[in-house]
Formats: structure tokens, C-alpha cells, sequence
């Protein structure tokens, strides 16, 4: 452990190589959405597995019908009906036609299929009114789609609805993907009491542990929210065991240098490895970050805004590591935006200004900071924000200016 | 019914004409991340509720304390220690501090908190060696973050962390949302099996329902994945009887002009009143809409990548409003990107091109539409893609042009 104030990027690289991978889980397809693939998939088989209509009409030989016109049809005669699911038992010869339905396969013979508006029915057979272009219209060959042993979904991705259909298609209906993260969530203060309690007086509602949670959650973990220990030794210790069964602790307040801040104590207590407890940043200077039994425990600022911007700093990247994600998407995107006013960092720590961004109308990333309050014991400043200007001490830019962002949400 | 093909305006405005809000219920805070407020909050009281401690040291009187340096401190007579949560019991007088941690009440006569770090230790009392630079640094005033009665947040705004912080600290243990929609899933056709069954020949892994199941999710719906139908009309009735406790209903498949189509007679049978069943884009061109019995029924195209894009053109708006989405926020977010190559809609309708949409490092947002092929039966070709290329009949962009682009997901 270190007394110096580390960057953002030491800290970061410091929580990081402490982190591991939480191993993989099997869930079921319908749960996989949102989760991420553990293990590269490949195509095991042709897909479609055999030639197929593309549409509702009539396969047939191209060569019979390329002279048809609405005025001139010409008439083959039908010899099967093939619903999608049969499997055709004849072959179309010359002169003739079997009826098929879209995702039905093709029969031998046939090279083309006619879409039953460009036909006419007949006694025992069809008029053709209109072939297609060429040969092969309106039929889905074998393997178009994915073939035999083709990299389909590279591990590390999270899958959305796209990639649930080809896990469907390649018919897997259980998933190997990284295990979800629990984080247990601590707060600890005789001046804090639980959402809906009464207050006494010189108290406040604790709203950094729902605010935690949620973000866990945001991040793909599974929030366990302990209630708040009293400020003394003893319940502090209780709720730190409490939260050793989880994959991570986070907890927030208690780990600044005044008298009262028994969390630190009760850690070392606990034979915690202290790896360092102060980052060159604002808000959020405070980050006490800890081996406790191989757990990774991060105490984090108590001002609810520094609480949640460590959080998205330091611990996302951590869950994101530990459940597989790949080294580019462990940190918030980031990007360069045009700022829409003045904005200067006159401090010796990096900014992590809370920003509303958005595409404008020539599809250029902008960013404001100017429609709230920034204070960090501000929670009302995270609100209307889908991400952050990130301004480096000394650093000034002018109105029109570009900036680094960070984004937390939909920009559009 | 009409029997033209409908704008993808129109087709989005006759559906949504006829969407209602599903109302709203009460969720455990907890439980509300990601949820939609129902109704606008303001703040019932001042936060904080009194002038408070940023830090953890000492509350003095400024005028005391502003000459002091390391050589020459000014000593203070420390006559109380006060915790957060507790209420001070002591004024604070000239030649007077009070030891004071992060986040207790600023006693009476003291309008300034010097940092720990400031401070020296002495018997009784305490040396501050650095002042701050005026009255007032440190303490965080009573109102601060919000005033009572002022307006916090609107109605129809999707809850993040920093809104649940904000919630638990008006102290509201519950919300009120907008209700989560249920989404039927149906799918027919006895080429189907489901995902893990055996093929048979000519049989295909049913990939809609799980991908729909998943896109619903995505929306914020809640799916229920139905089985398979046999394609006869008892089954397809049995399975559309079974949907019709759901807010929603979709199929796919099964709506195109051919002779095993059953899913609209069962429909008609079932006096569902028929709003439009074709729209001018690509992929997916038949879309079914009705009403039946009040409970909005779109059958969507069979074609995975259609099926797909064919729910996020008008089934997730259709979700959202019901939601209680603002009108604003029912289709996707849009904008504009810079293509990254030459593209051409040659046909009669609008394209919807799977794309890959970046940020590229000077903030502009990119498009590529390059990384797999586009056939609307490709499930493949949804991976990867972020966003959609919206091109219109007859348009033509050359690379580094501008073309509208949809966002489904990150950008960065």
C-alpha cells in the first residue's frame, strides 16, 4: 500500500491485475439475454441444412417458364403439394411444378420457385404469368445463412436478440456464459437510516445503497444490499463478514482520515491487504481498495455522486474483468465530444464532470454539463447525465471545443 | 383493412393510434432500476436537511482562524465531539472549536469546518495551522442538493442509479412505475422443433421465439415463450387462446398469401379486427396487425432478420407507449452517421441495413453496413450489428455521405 495520491490509470491497473475471472455458468437460452458468451461457437452444421422456398408459389424449371407472360402464361402441370416440414417425393421434370410453401424444401428438379402472385391456378395444374429473372429466384440455398464450421460468436461477447437467434439456429439451448458477480453492498453511519424509516433529527436517508445496487445491476452483478451497520466496531465487523460471501464488497463512507472510521480498522483486522486509499480524482478522492481473503473490497467515497463515479471507474471494470469480458469493454465507452460551454479544470485532480450528451443533427457527439449543480454530495447532479466530461487538471477548453466522454447511456 | 402497402410511418401511426397505457404499479425501490416513473416527483423537504460537515475536523468561526499558518497557529478550545447522527448540544464561541465528522450537524456559532489535515492535536484543544480561504468552505448547506417543493423528476423518465439515489433520498421505499408489458411469443409450422429437439428432414430450429423472447426483454417487456403450433387450425387456435392473457400478442410466420396459412382465419374466426397486414420496407414486408379483442396481435414476417426488424419498428413502440413512455422516446434513438461506403437502395422500398455503428476518435458518428450479408433470412446477419442504415427507395449515398442510421446499442 501506498500513501501517494495514484491517477485514475494506476489505481485502475492496480484494482485490475488483483482481478480474476469468476469462472463460467450454464443457463438456460430464454435467460441468456444481456449475459456474456464464455466460449467461441462455431456453425456445427450447414444452415439452412438443405435448399429451401423463400417464398409461397411453385418450384419449378427456370428454362419452362422464361418466356411467360401474364398474356402468354405458360401452364405446367402440378405433381405435389409440399408444406414446410415434408419432405418432397418427387422430382420436377419438365413441364411440371410442385405447389411449395416458404421454408419448404426444394425438390430435385426444380431450380426456381414462382411466388404464387405471378400465377394463376388451374384444373390440375398453374399458369405461370411472370418468371423471375433468372434462375434461382426465391429459393435459400444450404448453408447461406452460416456453413458447417464457420465463427459465428467470438467469447466475450454479450449476447442480444441477434445472437440469441443463432444460438437457436445452431440449436444449443443452454449457454455457457460468465458467472454473474454478486456485490454486496455495506454502509455503515449512526446518522443514516433505511429508505422509508423515520428520520431522527441530524439523520438522512440512505441512499447510497440503492444507489449502488442499481448500478451493480447496471453492470451485469447481482446486488446484495445489507442493511446499515451502526458506527461501531462490532457491527461493522458483523456486516463485513456478512458481505464475505459474495464476490465482491463495496461499501461507501468510512474511509476518510477523522476518528470515527472503523471500516479500515476492522479490515486490517481481518488480515485485509491494503492496495491503496487515494486517486487524483473529482469527486472521489477517497478509494480505499483491499484483498479480504482474495475478496476485492472497495471502499468507496461516502458522498453519494463520488460514491457512484468510483463505482463506474474502479469497480465496473473490475465486475466486467471477473465476468469475462474482453480488455476493451472493461472501462465506460469513451469518445470525443464537442462541449457546448466554457469549461475549465482549475484543480489538481481529473474532472469527471457529470454530462448530458447527444448525437446533433450531423451526427456529432456534443456534450453540456451545465444542467445541474456538480457538487458530490449532490446526488440530483447524476440526473438528466448519460455520461461525463472528463477534464484533466489545468485543462481549458472553450465553447466549441472537443473533450473526452465518457458514455453511460442512449446518446440519441 | 386496406390493401395497399402502408408507409413504415403509416403502418408505425395505425398501430400505435391504437395502443393504450397498461397503467402503472407499485415496485420496491429496489426493484425499480431500469423501470419507468409514472408520476413526476418533487422534493418534499430540504436536502441535506441541516448545514452539515463535508469533512471530517473541526467547526469553528472563521474570523477566529483566518490569520493562522503552520508557524504561527491559532489554538481553539475544543468543547465537544460531535458523530454524524448526532445532534450537537453545544455552541460554538470565539476561541471555540467542536471535533466534527463528515456528515454531522454544523453546530450553532460555527460557520466553517477545517479539514483534519489542517489541524494539530493539543491537549484540551487544537492548533489549526491553515485556514480556509473564506467563511462557509466545508460545510454543505441545508437545501443544498434540493429544496422542498422543487421539481426533481419527470414522469416517463427510465430510472438509473443515480434516479434511484435520488428516490431513496426523498425516502420513497416504493415507486410508482409505468406496468411492465406481457409479451406473448407464438410461433407455428411443422417444420419447427424447438431449440434442443432432434431435426427431422426438412425440420429447422425454431430461432424466433427465443430471438422475440429476447428483443421483448430488451424493451423492457416481459416475454412468455409459448411452444410450438402444428400447422392445422386447432392447434393454431389452441396457441393464440393460450396468448390472449398477455398485453401483447406475436407470431411469426404464417401471415403471407399461401394456402397453409391458418394463422388468419383463426384470427378472423376469433373477430379480430384486421388494421394492416403489408408495409413498404426491407425486410420484412408483411406485417399483420389487429386487434383481438383489444389485445394488440402483430404477426410478424417468418424471416428471422425480418421478424426482428419488423418488432423493433413497431412493437417496441407500440411496448413503450404502453409503458408510459414520452412520445419522443418510443423508436429507436436516430441520427445521422458517415457511411463508411458507397450504398444503393435500387428497390421500391425502405431498407433497414444491419449496420456497425462507432464513434470514430472525433466524436462522429460512423456506419458500415460491410461486416455480413444482409438476406433477411440470415440470422448472421444480425451479429455485430448496433444499429440500422435506414435507406429509402431510389437512394444512393456515396462513401464519407451522410445517411440515417437507428441506434440499438453502444456506440463507442
Amino acid at each position: 500500500m501506498t500513501d501517494e495520491m495514484l491517477t485514475v490509470e494506476q489505481a485502475r491497473a492496480a484494482v485490475l491485475e488483483r482481478i480474476h475471472s469468476l469462472g463460467t455458468e450454464r443457463v438456460p437460452l430464454t435467460d441468456a439475454g444481456g449475459r456474456l458468451l464464455a466460449a467461441d461457437l462455431s456453425a456445427p452444421y450447414d444452415n439452412p441444412p438443405h435448399d429451401n422456398s423463400a417464398m409461397d408459389g411453385f418450384a419449378v424449371r427456370f428454362a419452362d417458364v422464361a418466356a411467360a407472360t401474364p398474356t402468354a402464361p405458360v401452364t405446367l402441370q402440378v405433381i405435389e403439394d409440399i408444406p414446410a416440414g415434408k419432405v418432397p417425393q418427387l422430382s420436377v421434370g419438365a413441364g411440371q411444378a410442385s405447389r411449395i410453401m416458404t421454408g419448404a424444401l426444394v425438390p430435385d428438379g426444380a431450380d426456381t420457385v414462382i411466388r404464387v402472385e405471378d400465377t394463376r391456378a388451374q384444373d390440375d395444374g398453374v399458369d405461370i404469368l411472370e418468371p423471375e429473372e433468372e434462375a434461382g429466384e426465391n429459393v435459400r440455398c444450404r448453408g447461406e445463412d452460416m456453413k458447417a464450421g464457420e465463427a459465428l460468436i467470438a467469447a466475450g461477447t454479450e449476447l442480444g436478440p441477434g445472437e440469441i437467434g443463432v444460438l437457436a439456429a445452431v440449436n444449443q439451448p443452454h449457454v455457457l456464459v460468465g458467472r454473474r458477480p454478486t456485490v454486496a453492498v455495506l454502509s455503515s453511519g449512526d446518522e443514516l437510516v433505511e429508505v422509508g424509516d423515520t428520520r431522527g433529527p441530524g439523520q438522512i436517508v440512505n441512499s447510497n445503497t440503492p444507489a449502488l445496487g442499481a448500478v451493480a445491476s447496471a453492470c451485469g452483478a447481482e446486488p446484495v444490499l445489507l442493511p446499515i451497520a451502526a458506527d461501531n466496531e462490532a457491527a461493522i465487523r458483523a456486516s463485513v463478514e456478512a458481505a464475505m460471501g459474495c464476490d465482491f464488497i463495496v461499501s461507501s463512507g468510512g474511509v476518510s482520515v477523522g476518528d470515527y472510521d472503523y471500516v479500515k480498522k476492522v479490515l486490517n483486522d481481518l488480515g485485509a491487504e491494503q492496495i491503496l486509499w487515494r486517486v487524483a480524482m473529482k469527486p472521489g478522492k477517497p478509494l480505499f481498495f483491499c484483498l479480504l481473503q482474495d475478496i476485492p473490497y472497495f471502499g468507496l467515497p461516502g458522498n453519494p455522486v463520488s460514491s457512484l463515479v468510483s463505482f463506474l471507474q474502479f469497480v465496473r471494470p473490475a465486475i466486467r474483468k471477473a465476468t469475462g469480458y474482453l480488455e476493451r469493454d472493461w472501462s465506460l465507452p469513451q469518445s470525443t465530444a464537442r462541449i457546448e460551454h466554457d469549461l475549465v479544470n482549475d484543480g489538481e485532480r481529473r474532472n469527471f464532470l457529470r454530462a448530458r450528451l447527444r448525437l446533433s443533427s450531423d451526427g456529432q457527439l456534443t456534450a453540456s454539463t451545465a444542467h445541474r449543480a456538480q457538487g458530490s454530495h449532490m446526488m440530483t447532479s447524476m440526473l438528466g447525465a448519460n455520461g461525463f466530461v472528463v477534464l484533466d487538471p489545468e485543462q481549458a477548453v472553450a465553447k466549441g471545443g472537443r473533450v473526452t466522454v465518457q458514455i453511460l447511456g442512449d446518446v440519441a
